[in-house]
């Protein structure tokens, strides 16, 4: 009897840590993880040629706050480009209204501050619809 | 002596669970996770005008076996952007020999038979270098 029950334990034991241990073992990867629910943005904007050194000092050590209400405004791996007087920008959108993200990101002090700095190096790209800062780019491809 | 040796098994039982199950739980997110081994790619080129429509056709529906060939050459999250006559793409490589896996894919059939139908639908842009194809864009902001 009591061989049976230490028998069962060890084997409610071994089961234990097999069950608990399998999701880990699905989860060991050095690849990228983009979740479901990421949608993709990439922008274009023009740089003003006589601007474009402010501009790349400015991004080169960004605000802490800036970054941070990037981050509070549910958008990830931020990244902009930069090819003669145009920069071209990708980022990953977590949140589920990106409207009122966008909304808040343009009501924090810092990113005001922080715009007044940006605005004046850039100007809409030729064919930029009225009203557009940067332009929203038709995605024609995409490989996970 | 069986009281004990239950218990002592049950708390054993106890602690597998818990130290098994930890990991996981810091592993609950919704967001990107981007590991660090990861380095960013942004290149532009022109689209001839009159071979638009094509380009648009092929990459709405890409061969599986290129879609294949650049997973196996270590790109991942590739996204490529239209606007006006100019092709933005972005990717991640996860691999430690960017060279030697654009060999890779260079010397795959399938993705030959491919660059045969996308190439005459595209040309360097302006300010390319000498024998330049795509041109890597200058990160000048990236924010996680």
């Amino acid at each position: 009897m009591i061989f049976l029950l230490r028998t069962l334990y060890f084997l409610l034991f071994l089961s234990a840590i097999f069950i608990a241990c399998e999701p880990n073992r699905n989860q060991v990867k050095v690849e990228p993880n983009i979740p479901e629910n990421v949608k993709r943005y990439g922008q274009v904007i023009r740089v003003k040629p006589e601007k474009l050194e402010y501009y790349r000092e400015l991004h080169a050590n960004p605000w802490p706050c800036v970054v941070e209400n990037i981050r509070e405004c549910n958008i990830r791996n931020y990244t902009i480009y930069l090819q003669d007087d145009h920069l071209f920008a990708y980022f990953e959108y977590i949140g589920d209204d990106f409207a009122d993200d966008m909304k808040k990101m343009e009501e924090d002090t810092c990113t005001q501050r922080w715009w007044k700095e940006t605005d004046p190096c850039q100007e809409p790209i030729i064919n930029a619809k009225e009203g557009e800062w940067w332009t929203n780019m038709e995605e024609v491809f995409h490989s996970d």
